[in-house]
């Protein structure tokens, strides 16, 4: 039991606070034998990574990753090899100094962990939200990038499908748009990049933020993954999607929409391929079934919350009890929601591997 | 690591399929001193036991549980008190016979687990659906009863909020009408009885089905329950909802409503309460913040899918690979949502009690 | 975490006392396709069970194990095969009268946990030591004969090595013998037969106990399970033997015997075998070396205390805070190290299991 | 699960080898408001530093620890204190060179984990042993360090009671001494120091090496910590010590002696004392009884095998198969068991604040 990992088997420690030395992770229990290189772990990072447009914080972090541990250099010189142990993967913060945090140091942020920290442990790390703080997203999506190398053929990719009250159009859903250099967004609709543009800039201007859904795919997993009643593979999904900064709601496959259609609709039937493998007609189910994966895509989506750290002023309390207007300055995201693409991305490959080792362990295959 | 069990501290271990002797659970962890009746249990149990109305499946079971150990009986006769040592409770299966499942044993039900299982497994009961049976919530509920006795003063109580495209009207909220005898949708709302009636009715005659969406709302949570990332309380307040038969959503608060609107809108602001404690003036994060409750209350919500045994043919395989056309007689619930308005109240004591355990351990408090 | 569980993947849970209605176990996470019978199992329990010489209890319990669930049966109608859901084994208590225990009910027993449960929990079911009596380690005994299937080719044995002041004599050491009729100690010795009977008979009319050691050796343990650090095999058989009641030490190999030595005598030197694997020209590691299996025989023993259940008087005190005189009346084994023997093969048999099903995880061998 | 981590409630993860860059730990689950400085941590990693004396190895490694996360900085600009967040710690290895193994890299040397890990893994990084180094060590006793400060008013103690054929006298024992500038042995008993050295240095000459008992005394520990069953304090503690290299035997209180004397002689007896607690007459049981702490000090003690790290060749085989000679050259300890002092204080330490947070969780006391 810990308050800071997940993951059973492919097990991951997060630890670090954003104005400390660094921040890191530890992986424990990634098979021997897996390869990768520094640089694919630092463009994961790097897809997450903060002031690169407008609509995210201009803070400038290079979140360079180092490998301390669980590998060996391939002759190659560049590629890590697992050898079974644990990989410990470290951030340094370059910018700790503790700022001025003034009075907002004394002030509970509406919508903020500040009051909940407090009477949890009685103190707080006030300093960027502590344990709180989105950079300990860092810290998964580098184990999500060792994550995704653990299953064969599986890969995860994740896209913004609205923003506020405007959505995508589905029709023109293209995954290879998603990081393309003029996307902002993770947007997989080319249309909708000046739609959200505009919506978001006049949201900045007015000192406003706005949440998003996101959704996750997973390609190629095979099927048999997850467990019938308390190990279900969309139990986990859930689970590891929850645990992210401001997430309030999670769906697998059609979701909340599942509870307003009929069970004639909304069976996937299914029908036997040439392969000698089932072909699924449709995947409401979103690719698990009876908590097991079925081997069709696995679809996942979740709700972020707009941030609570505006410029407009909110009622709040402060630690002496006085009531106060807190106005949060600062070089905020006003749609937190963006960097959670990579994020959500990173969960779902971990809950991957993690049950991929699982089924492994008990039944061989 | 288990399949089975949930929780950390109060820690719930289930087991048993329909069609075997009996099911049950193990609950270990629970403090010494806890009082209560078999008689309550029960009674919980006799909230989501079937047949009790045209709704819902007409099978016949007493689930009567017994209870095996971790206790000591009071003086009075009739109380027991926990000794801190596992509960272990035993629900026996009155009619094991396996049912002449004829064909259907060899069929994949489409939505069911049926073809999930044999890829995990290789092998599978088909009697009933094992595991995954809804047998299995028995378990659930009977453990629910005795975590709803662990944290002084909280009422854990839920209700169904929609079926199909039928809502309630929030307006007419009333708990006190949700377990009332005239009442069998575990709605809250009065006027919604012949609404969902009529629709369901028209369903059921039509050999079809549909899902639901049910609320649970925990009051009396002291703040300070959960923690910032991995152990959130909504976390595994999602985890433990998610791991429910036919779950494909969870939302915490508002949910994906956040994703709609803004921080001005979301944010809940504060005042100081006259008895030192802070006043929130809306509760869009649904009582907790930074995974950590805030005192207010816990609100979570659920959608469950419709039933795919229905009587409507769908197109399916059989093991041998031939095409086949599927159709599920026998008793099942058209709405099996109604069903899990006590079992969804269950997962949330368990969460509430193992959160609260764990809080004591690290903070004293 | 639990307090009443052990393994990871192979994971077993038990409850109950002895003077409750039943105690059982919950076996999760067995592979699928396992196959065995009840009988098995039963004949396992059997070796356990008291009441089968002049040297041990003469209490009466059948210790017929149910299983309740995790099963299919095969078409023998005898052969029960694993479905990979958790197994549910039971045994009822047939004798659960509450005795007379008088004044001893308050009295703290030197050497018991009498006092320790009470300072812990506040209150204890002083019948029969709660969940310290000798009966819980029959649940251990057959989630143990299931576990023994699980790793190919292996075979788990145990005998009483020593008892008291006497001990066997290696030479003679004779595997076929330790189970035999004429035998009622597991001892591997024919020859110690007698004098153990001599002076267990002395001891036990003097109204006194005592203690022993036993020895167990797993055969055909495959090379590569356990972990270097906290996963260690030698550390978890330690762990799963110092958890059997009454045990005060646990060495694997040649234990202390090692501090004792130098690294000269104490290396395993290694020469290369015909087979292509290598051969070890002496086993003072016990089959474990860095925590992890060599392939040669996995050793270990643990010492066993006497039994405080004495006749003989001892001075304690009781729940009032009087010093009072202890006599421990009843069916106590004089020597409760024989009893041991079934249940330390068990408890290695699980962690080896488990350590086979974690190796496989990670690696996929 | 985790093969990196002990621990439920205080956890620890280590990682890291000793020939990358780093190696560390993350402390998992520590109590908010615990008051340490770096300077306390570091005084404990001297302790088991090598390079202090001529019977341990000459390698100089400074073991400079870094607090990483998890504390804030009090106004005395000294002392952290904890926040219940993740508390990481780093200590850089300054000789990381891969040093000219040459054809030791290719060799299994007899009694280390060489030939394990190629089995288990497929590959082993054979640089200073891997994960099985003695440098792992070192994240221990930086856990063990802020362990010793979680429950209030124990003290954990260590003494080496034997080398080899030779043992301290226990009628000299003075803790007083164990840390003595002139005790390079943390031997309790002045008068055992010349014997030691001059048995070390000849066995240190002769290319050859010894084993060691350690005795581990934790004093102030409250009553009533621990489990009956599969969480005993005594388990987990012979655990924790087991888990670090090399060691093969674990004892409580007396130990295998208990095997080899009679209940009337091995009973602790009880008397009321003045102050309204139990005073025990003798403490056979190390201070735990069916596994919980009575209140009197716990007592273990732990078995070190000689290193087989000696000049001594000794019969082995390499990699391709081949038989060879093995010399290790190199600086290495003569008695591992020595610097294993302050390491089993550490892992008792964790094992106690551990089962201090468990108790807390489950009573609330």
């Amino acid at each position: 039991m810990s308050h800071n990992t997940f993951g059973h088997l492919f097990r991951v420690t997060t630890w670090g606070e954003s104005h400390g030395p660094a921040l890191g992770c530890v992986v424990d229990g990634c098979p021997p034998g897996i390869r990768f290189t520094v640089a694919e772990i630092q463009a994961e990072l790097d897809r997450r990574r903060p002031g690169q447009s407008r609509f995210v914080t201009q803070r400038r972090e290079p979140d360079a990753v180092k490998v301390l541990s669980g590998t060996i250099l391939d002759e190659d010189g560049e590629t890590l090899i697992t050898t079974g142990t644990p990989i410990s993967m470290m951030i340094e913060n370059v910018d700790q100094r503790s700022k001025d945090y003034g009075e907002i140091a004394r002030q509970y942020r509406p919508g903020h962990a500040d009051y909940t920290y407090d009477v949890k442990y009685g103190l707080h790390d006030h300093r960027g939200g502590g344990r709180s703080s989105a950079r300990e997203t860092a810290a998964r999506v580098a184990a999500g990038a060792i994550a995704r190398k653990v299953v064969p053929g599986v890969v995860v990719r994740g896209a913004l499908v609205s923003m506020g009250e405007k959505s995508i159009e589905r029709a023109n859903w293209n995954w290879n748009f998603v990081d393309d250099a003029e996307n902002p967004f993770f947007t997989p609709d080319p249309a909708s990049v000046p739609v959200f543009a505009d919506y978001l800039d006049g949201l900045r201007k007015a000192g406003n933020s706005v949440g998003a859904v996101i959704e996750i795919v997973a390609d190629g997993v095979p099927a048999g993954l997850g467990a019938p009643i308390y190990a279900k593979l969309d139990q986990d999904i859930a689970s590891n999607l929850m645990s992210i900064n401001a997430v309030k709601g999670v769906e697998i496959g059609n979701g909340f929409e599942a509870a307003r259609i009929t069970g004639q609709e909304n069976a996937d039937e299914m029908r036997m391929g040439n392969d000698g493998k089932p072909v699924f007609l449709s995947n409401h189910a979103g690719g698990i079934l009876g908590g097991i994966s079925t081997g069709q895509p696995i679809v996942a989506r979740f709700a972020v919350k707009p941030t609570s750290s505006i410029l407009t002023p909110r009622k709040s309390i402060d630690k002496d009890g006085n009531d106060v207007d807190v106005v949060t300055k600062g070089r905020h995201d006003p749609c937190v929601g963006i960097r959670a693409v990579p994020i959500g991305e990173a969960m779902v490959a971990c809950a991957l591997a993690d049950h991929y080792l699982r089924h492994r362990g008990q039944t061989g295959r």
